[in-house]
């Protein structure tokens, strides 16, 4: 029987491989990965960049040997799939030895997303980096210690240009950050942008929002300025962190249906348009639990979890991808913001629902025990079902893990008023003792009344 | 017509009268708080003896004049009800000014629950205390700072036992801590409790297991020497925490029924088996979400949110008390511990379950990122349906609020399943990508398949 193939040896490819092989460890299973690098921890690279994380080394999760020698993966790096055949049932791979086919009994795409590389003039000098690749990590980092820069741009203000502004900010430099749009982290919905935004201000971070970048000039071949708004600013260094968009074009060359968002449509298997191939992680669309829609949303655990159920799909236990909430965190400095679901009203309605929403403050802990720390939330509920929607948080500690909680109610269709009635944890010193996310629900349950 | 007549000030009562007000302004609430602390924070009162909650005022949480002059609430303070009377809708008061009858229209008897007095010799020395009263926090922490007590003794290892020990070191004195049972904190299985006191041994606290207290000595009626299982231990302050018992005496003199937990039993809005008379709080059982069954695990969540849909009930929008989950979390020194549902298989034997289990080590943020700290999870799943049944936790960090997406399990009735395909957040500095419970549920799915 020919082998299982997989394209593309990160989070998704070899979380299907490893579970394929322990479920079937007689067939074959073999990943091709253009670069060097497999399994890596990607969300690392900002605090690579800040020194938090000091060894690169750390941001290897599993080495090569360990897929190859001790789970008996077929992983080929420099190996680049340059074609699909879904009719003949075989890729093309070009290699440092050359091209050759490789027939597939079925194939996982999971060729991950690229940092998208807008068309600022200059985005070609010295000293202009995206960042979406271990060696981007590593030069990053290796211009910040070796040159110290005086003054750093961050172009975009999502998860990496926040992080990347805090790991800049470590070095001791004079760090900007330009976002086009009116807020920074704009999935995150304007509570937390403004909270944000004040506390990156707090930490000496020059923002500059609503101001679109034209470009960098350098004369010496290396970037000197940024021109943006028709102002001019001297940096030494710029990190574009303006997105990702998905590596779709192998798929779509092959006859693959992409989905509306550009992304690899997908089953709830994972399966595509094409018979036995799968696709999963930063490549490929995933069903939203809320809208019941497919969406874009390429993070590390959908791809870890859509890769595994599709390793054991592939060896005939036919398991479900999962559906996505949209759950994220980031820590901007000693911020804390997450998200699930959906946040604004505008989206919902879109959705067909009919949206009311309620921000409260609270605290991470009872407001006498020391240390507690304001907790901000905005929750969604529809008015038609009384269904959870989403929320926004952001505080100082306990954000994250509290959306886990509307996280669980998005994925079960909770009523907002049943969330209300949940019963939390409490203890003076990890939280009030109606929870900040108890309090949200009731409020938003009278409000929905 | 009469008025709403509530027994006890404290969190459901307080809750239930605030509630029925803002719903009800032009009728009459009447209160009867026996003591002179109305709404109070008894969960900080570790705190304040530690000293890290520094004013004795910051434990109330709002005062008697709030109650009676911004939300009109007829409240009355050193008013003891000691008998109702159900057929003729009234109650009898004693206070200072004498014995009166006052009738009532609806009733809520929100009684507590007190502090076990075990009958240990020497119960009534001076320098021996139990912790259900702010005024015995008080007295604890004057002893604490004016006698400077070398060697203190708290005797039982639950919820209140390790706070004390914890408050007591705080104050540089030897702690000895008793605990009859093989482990601390029994509610939260043995996997926590072994955690948990490897951490109060680091800490210094000298545990005694499986250690039955006999009684205290003392010349000069003060407490001198602690006597259990013929050892003798010197000690200037003892602190007795052996758990709490339902004040339910007041409504089972009047005829109504007691649940098989000593506790009063109420149905799903809170009401008893007289008429018009509901009960709540401490001295309430409660449905169990995973066994349907009533139980009795008198805590502040519980209390607060039954009050407060009793108050809306009474005011005559019926609304359910909730369910619990015996959702509960406690703080060790720096080691936070929680638990949700049903976690030792037993219980969940006796509750028609065949129970699955498993124990999994994982961290709070990504294991690469600075300061990530184990945590240990068990979590148990029913065989035949899949079901969660229930979790306990423990480690340094991100602990209770995880506890919270398992009860939110609990609440919905997931399986382990899906709980493993849960959405949940992840950023390196906050959690792994699959976060510990995601793994837990992942682990223990495996098994039960």
């Amino acid at each position: 029987m020919d082998p299982i193939v997989v394209v593309g040896g990160d989070a998704a490819g070899m979380s299907a491989a490893s579970k394929f092989k322990r479920e079937q460890p007689d067939r074959d299973v073999v990943v091709f990965e253009k670069g060097e690098y497999v399994s890596y921890a990607a969300c690392g690279m900002p605090y690579y960049v800040k020194g938090s994380v000091e060894e690169f080394d750390d941001l290897l999760q599993v080495a090569p040997e360990e897929f190859i020698e001790e789970r008996d993966i077929d992983l080929r790096l420099h190996h680049e799939v340059v074609a699909i055949d879904t009719d003949a049932h075989e890729v093309t791979v070009e290699s440092p030895s050359g091209t050759s086919t490789q027939p597939y009994d079925q194939l996982l795409v999971a060729t991950g997303a690229r940092a998208i590389e807008p068309p600022f003039d200059g985005m070609d000098l010295d000293g202009v980096y995206t960042m979406h690749s271990l060696d981007s990590a590593k030069a990053v980092r290796n211009a910040m210690e070796t040159h110290e820069p005086e003054s750093v741009a961050v172009v975009g203000g999502g998860y990496v240009g926040i992080e990347m502004a805090e790991a800049f900010a470590e070095h001791d430099t004079v760090v900007h950050l330009f976002e086009m749009l009116p807020h920074v982290l704009a999935p995150f919905g304007e509570m937390v942008g403004e909270k944000v935004e004040a506390h990156l201000r707090d930490e000496g971070v020059e923002l500059h929002l609503e101001t679109a970048v034209d470009g960098f000039d350098g004369s010496g071949g290396h970037v000197e300025t940024l021109v943006a708004d028709e102002s001019t600013y001297d940096v030494d260094l710029v990190l574009v962190g303006v997105g990702v968009a998905p590596n779709a074009e192998l798929a779509a060359e092959a006859g693959i249906e992409l989905g509306e968002t550009g992304a690899i449509a997908t089953d709830e298997f994972g399966r595509t348009s094409a018979p036995d191939v799968f696709a999963a992680g930063d490549c490929a669309e995933a069903r939203h639990v809320v809208t019941g829609e497919p969406d874009y949303v390429p993070l590390a655990l959908t791809a870890n979890r859509a890769g595994r159920a599709i390793g054991q799909t592939m060896a005939g236990d036919e398991t479900p991808v999962g559906d996505i909430a949209g759950t994220a965190a980031v820590k901007a400095f000693d911020l804390e913001a997450a998200r699930t679901g959906i946040i604004d009203e505008e989206t919902a309605r879109e959705a067909g629902f009919d949206p009311v929403s309620v921000t409260i403050s609270s605290t991470s802990r009872a407001h006498y025990y020391p240390g507690a720390k304001p907790i901000h939330i905005t929750m969604l509920g529809d008015r038609d079902s009384n269904r959870v929607l989403g929320a926004a948080m952001v505080g100082h500690e306990g954000v994250a893990k509290r959306v886990d909680t509307v996280a669980a109610a998005l994925h079960t269709e909770t009523t907002v008023e049943e969330l209300s009635y949940f019963d939390l944890s409490y203890a003076p010193p990890v939280s009030p003792t109606w929870d900040p996310v108890l309090t949200t629900a009731k409020v938003l349950n009278g409000k929905l009344d």
